[in-house]
């Protein structure tokens, strides 16, 4: 049984390393030079972006589109732009009035290292830049060239991700019920998870049924995901994740341990994996990658 | 003379007016409401849209638009978009680790009100709401429906707005050149005023031609105007500019009477606005109120 998990889940984990290769060119290929002016933000910007990043986002919006059209070449800058916009969110995420984080990946935080105003900008302009490389992407199969922004911005905004850390930030110190720990990992981290795998298949020219999967999916995926992160949290070394052990607890954030504790906690994580994964089934050519990253994620806190 | 210079610059101030209520109510149906969930965020990001701003970039996104079509009426989520952005600006620039800035507009910043914390989200998510706003814009005349978000990225992100704060952070405590004080000025504030008039300008279905015409004409207003707020900077009371005197030079900031001394920045402002107003006069049916501007800029500080 471990060694089919195993298996399993090194489909997805064999993918996403393949996906790593092309995302890393493309960024480099995208981004601003350093040496250009104003060369501490480009610094700054390439500092966070190329810090060891797994590059799921990406991966996922290209493994929905190769899923519909067979082909993921098209999606490729719309992935970039998903990776520009999620470490937007973490630069800003470890600034010092937000969850003042002093460390990420392994490495000092993008202000410990280039200042705050630097490290602000840098984020304004990730979040700038993953619009425009939007707005620059090819369309593959996509009807209305605006709906690849329209997923984006909606994963984004108030009702994505930007609400989500506001929900975080004005939560912490308070006991917080599963259900609002649940909507509010679902802004932070899952509508992103959603909106690549959509932006992706939108590229690739889904229908809306198998798009309503691809949502479905994502959400589950997403929120597994977080719960996750919360679990690794709590048990961690700070070798394994990059910062500091327990730091969610310390910080009295809110998450899904701290609402329910660690085994229920595993329990709604283990039942969002199975779902996504019979979801899975049905989310075309790629089905077995899809499933894989539920395994992936399951065996990722266990 | 006096009286002719008063007769013309208020033609401008009079759709200035005009334009303002319109985008004011354009603006609040598009917000998020203060009562919906997460309310701290909504209200923060109230709190600077509505903090009494002459909402002139809107304003010229719908004289850009009449000038060309005849109508503004398509333009108006633009413009709307336009001040969602600008306030965006505004709320980052104000943060501790940029210009820490306690006041704005005669009130508290964003962040004295509402903690650093929520005002760095109010800012993130004014931004991508700005391009969320765009992407949902009616096209006018506009042939690429992505080129209305590549007019905003491009006056947005690192060779624009966000690009020009870095500038302007890593100068402070500098002895800079005018040269460099223009290009930092061209980058933080002249690329959004022309990039106003170019989004009205594509709406509006212009000519190449004519877009040059817009661009050459709003890079000489933009300059203008962030050298006139210089000089009020070091001139004018707390009272009418809303923020401590002279506090460009109390922060060692980058300006042009720094640089060069007031009367040569003077000069200079008055170069720009001359030429702007020659080139005013072939900007389509709303000449008399592009030229009008500019006498109104240059009235603003003398």
């Amino acid at each position: 049984m471990r060694r089919s998990v195993e298996a399993a889940s090194s489909l997805f984990e064999r993918y996403l390393e393949r996906a790593r290769r092309r995302i890393d060119t493309a960024l480099d290929a995208r981004l601003p030079r350093a040496r250009e002016e104003p060369r501490p933000l480009h610094s700054a910007i390439r500092y966070s972006v190329f810090a060891g990043g797994k590059r799921l986002r990406p991966a996922l919006c290209l493994l929905a589109c190769e899923s519909v059209l067979g082909s993921s070449a098209a999606a490729v800058p719309a992935a970039v732009a998903l990776e520009m916009i999620h470490t937007f969110s973490l630069i800003h995420d470890d600034l010092p009035g937000m969850d003042d984080d002093d460390w990420r990946r392994g490495r000092p935080s993008n202000h410990i290292v280039f200042g705050e105003g630097m490290a602000i900008l840098a984020g304004d302009a990730l979040l700038a830049l993953g619009f425009q490389t939007l707005a620059a992407s090819p369309l593959g199969r996509a009807k209305d060239p605006r709906a690849l922004i329209r997923i984006v911005t909606e994963a984004t905004g108030t009702e994505g991700m930007i609400g989500g850390q506001a929900m975080d930030l004005l939560s912490e110190g308070k006991r917080t019920s599963l259900k609002r720990v649940l909507a509010m990992h679902a802004r932070k981290t899952a509508m992103l998870i959603r909106g690549s795998l959509l932006l992706g298949a939108e590229i690739g020219g889904a229908s809306p049924g198998l798009k309503r999967r691809f949502s479905n999916y994502g959400l589950r995926i997403g929120l597994a995901f977080q719960i996750g992160d919360d679990l690794l949290n709590v048990r961690s070394s700070r070798k394994k994740i990059g910062k500091a052990v327990g730091s969610d607890q310390a910080r009295g954030k809110a998450t899904a341990p701290g609402a329910v504790g660690v085994e229920r906690a595993e329990r709604e994580s283990e039942r969002l994996l199975r779902e996504a994964r019979r979801i899975a089934k049905g989310l075309g050519r790629r089905a077995a990658e899809f499933e894989s990253l539920a395994v992936f994620l399951g065996k990722r806190t266990s």
